[in-house]
């Protein structure tokens, strides 16, 4: 391609010029991802901001279309290459700085979610938001879809951690949004509004992110139900005591199913339903733990095991994380990322079984409990269209009646190009067009990740 | 007034006829108001989101500009009336409905914070933005300031609570946006771009508020020192413990001596300065309060109490909530909102006293000193015009002082019309003309609190 040719010279070094190697660049971790070879599209991979700004201001002159890419991890498809666009990859961006009298960090958004935790650990802080993916994804990548997972029920998503963001703009612009003190009302929030843009206003080329003082490792309970109505019981229980559990994570019996065979990570075969339950609470996480059992259990719980030391909780919660690779090893599938208000998760639990059912499909019903966002999967087989499609109905049915509940169609995960003809139903036109206008106001032409988040 | 006659015709019963009652909503507390008369401007007293359409039409076809208000607390001068402007109160907009399992409320826009706070705490919840003024100030006038106030070192400010916005949009039409549920990423997050807005892009009708577990209630350490050096180092020395105290506060002689003018709250006379410091973390507050008794003791402090009950720690609380009514009484001065990094702060402390001498005006040093978030106040006489400028030189040097280091002109007062002229200065002129764009795209007339906020 001329944009690989051309980007080559004005970034020699940054460029991916073997279309074997390019081709490792085309898909994120969408079950539903098709694969581009590597010569359909270019790879850039920026060292510094220099580089984000000289391949921005070429795609304006030349216009062609840019998907930022971190980790990859996107369940959404927008991180995926686009014919003929750049793909320009902030993955070896991973500068980390500490500064643990302010208690911030300045990372470069490449740096991967567990590698700022176990730097920010070193000095007593900690980083909370935490994906499944925590292992694989990058800060960036988080800020664009203002990623949230296990942690969110105690501590919120990453929105709640980025306070101010450097950005190049579509032209190659540089933008300093927000602040590095603890406090600022300035002008309006423009952080705000590029945390979660899915990658379509520009590209993050550094973040200060606000930490906090590391708690006391959790302790976990895990507590085995005989189907899915006790398990919401379970859930509905916890939420009777005061106090936040740091943790409420569900699997029903298939995602274990999933997991277990993904690998030994000590779940129980033959479960309707499991809850992972933490407390991090500094002196109250043992006396938080045993109250969790005794409402498990009174909930109806067969089985209710405290994690006995920090190395089974840790394989348990591995276990967990490692439920996306497990389903994607199970086969083709589409991930739900619905979230209801909490009050109303045993309808949605029950919708997800029930449209399976309907549709003939298999599914998987998992998430993060406490927030009542979950991520149900629809199974299919990609070489029969009948499955497919089925699937997808399925899909459907359970965005509608994540509305019907109160909810939304992502909580999480972003809308990428898999949401993308759904948010204006959610939000209506009036709304879309005014995030179209946003949109404009940062990306005149339209060549940010197109196609993903708004369209 | 035609636009008096015009909106009373539209609105029976909502619009201000009397020129005597209108003069009171003239000005909002800030120092330097001058209040128009009362038939200079439209007041409108809405009772209903669709009493506010009605007013923002017509204000539209007109031309009319319009000055949202509230509480009418502002030390910005962000809710003082403007010549021929409607004044749109929303102070009787008090509807609060708690839902105790989703742990939300949904709020009109004259709610008191305070208000909000005690309905919450029946249900075992707890609102924390927590204002000075809380007893006086209206949740829709927090969320147009992102409000911070005494409890932000440890639960943030008023974005980090608002789930969701009823905004009318200028020319009347209603914009919904955020969520419910706990978590929600579909579309561009468009309620933290109108948090801290000011009034200039929309009228809030309706609020979603996130709740958290009301904690214990705190204890109360108040320590007194020789000088605000050593009252630094106390702030310092509470640094280097890993938990986050749930307020530190800092007021110098002469604010003490301003507070305890206007009442008896206990502070003692000729201190330097003094910290009140709290724990509320539970089951450890009070081996929280003594550690920080200890450490307040080693860093220079003369004498430090811990309040023995509920009563003598409210009082003290209480008396740095009467500090701004304080400083009124004590006479015409300028209120700083300044915020640096924690670090410092100290460097910020001594340059108010060392401007105030060099401009010789009188000055107050307090503020949050847990987010390096300070309020100094630089006295004047308003009959004696070389004072003013004395005192506005001071100011201005402060502003000055607090960018070189690494601060910014507001940490949450907002910047309002006193300090709209700074505002590019902060930010950079692209970025003022960017969030013109971002207004404009809102309020394509220019009559939404024009002059406030950015201009």
């Amino acid at each position: 391609m001329s944009t690989t040719v051309d980007l080559d010279r004005l970034l020699p070094g940054r460029v991916v010029t073997d279309p074997g190697i390019a081709a490792g660049y085309a898909v994120d971790a969408s079950p539903q991802a098709v694969a581009l070879t590597g010569d359909e599209f270019t790879v850039v991979r920026a060292r510094s901001r220099e580089d984000v700004v000289t391949t921005l201001r070429y795609a304006a002159e030349r216009r062609v279309s840019v998907v930022p890419q971190g980790g990859r991890t996107s369940t959404t498809g927008s991180g995926e290459a686009l014919p003929g666009a750049i793909v320009l990859s902030t993955a070896t961006m991973t500068s980390v700085h500490i500064d643990p009298v302010e208690r911030i960090a300045v990372v470069g958004p490449g740096v991967i979610n567990a590698d700022l935790k176990a730097v920010a650990a070193k000095h007593g802080l900690a980083y909370p938001p935490d994906p499944a993916s925590a292992s694989m994804c990058s800060i960036g990548g988080n800020i664009a879809t203002n990623a949230g997972g296990l942690c969110c029920v105690k501590y919120g998503v990453t929105a709640d951690y980025v306070r101010g963001l450097e950005v190049v703009l579509p032209g190659g612009e540089v933008m300093r949004t927000g602040r590095r003190t603890a406090k600022g009302v300035a002008g309006y929030d423009l952080t705000g509004l590029l945390v979660g843009s899915e990658g379509t206003l520009g590209v993050v080329t550094e973040a200060v992110l606000r930490l906090v003082p590391l708690g006391d490792p959790p302790l976990t309970v895990l507590a085995v139900f005989p189907d899915l109505a006790a398990t919401v019981a379970g859930i509905e229980a916890l939420r009777t005591q005061p106090h936040t559990p740091s943790l409420v994570e569900l699997m029903d019996g298939p995602s274990i199913a999933a997991v277990q065979a993904y690998g030994d990570y000590g779940f129980p075969a033959h479960a309707g339903g499991v809850l992972l339950v933490q407390s991090d609470r500094p002196g109250h996480a043992g006396s938080d733990v045993q109250r969790y059992a005794e409402l498990l259990s009174a909930a109806g719980a067969t089985e209710v095991a405290v994690a006995e030391d920090r190395v089974e909780a840790d394989l348990l919660l591995e276990g967990r994380r490692a439920l996306n690779p497990g389903l994607k090893a199970r086969g083709d599938h589409i991930i739900e990322d619905v979230c209801v208000p909490v009050g109303r998760l045993g309808e949605l639990v029950a919708a997800v079984h029930e449209i399976g059912a309907r549709h003939a499909v298999g599914t998987t019903c998992a998430g993060h409990a406490g927030d009542g966002n979950l991520h149900p999967c629809f199974f299919y087989d990609r070489h029969d269209p009948v499955s497919q499609q089925a699937a997808e109905r399925a899909f459907d049915d359970l965005v509608r009646v994540a509305w019907d509940l109160g909810g939304t169609l992502t909580g999480e995960h972003g809308v990428g190009s898999l949401k993308v003809d759904w948010l204006a139903e959610e939000l209506g036109t009036a709304e879309v067009n005014r995030q179209r206008a946003v949109k404009a106001l940062f990306d005149p032409l339209g060549i940010m990740n197109p196609g993903r988040g708004i369209a």
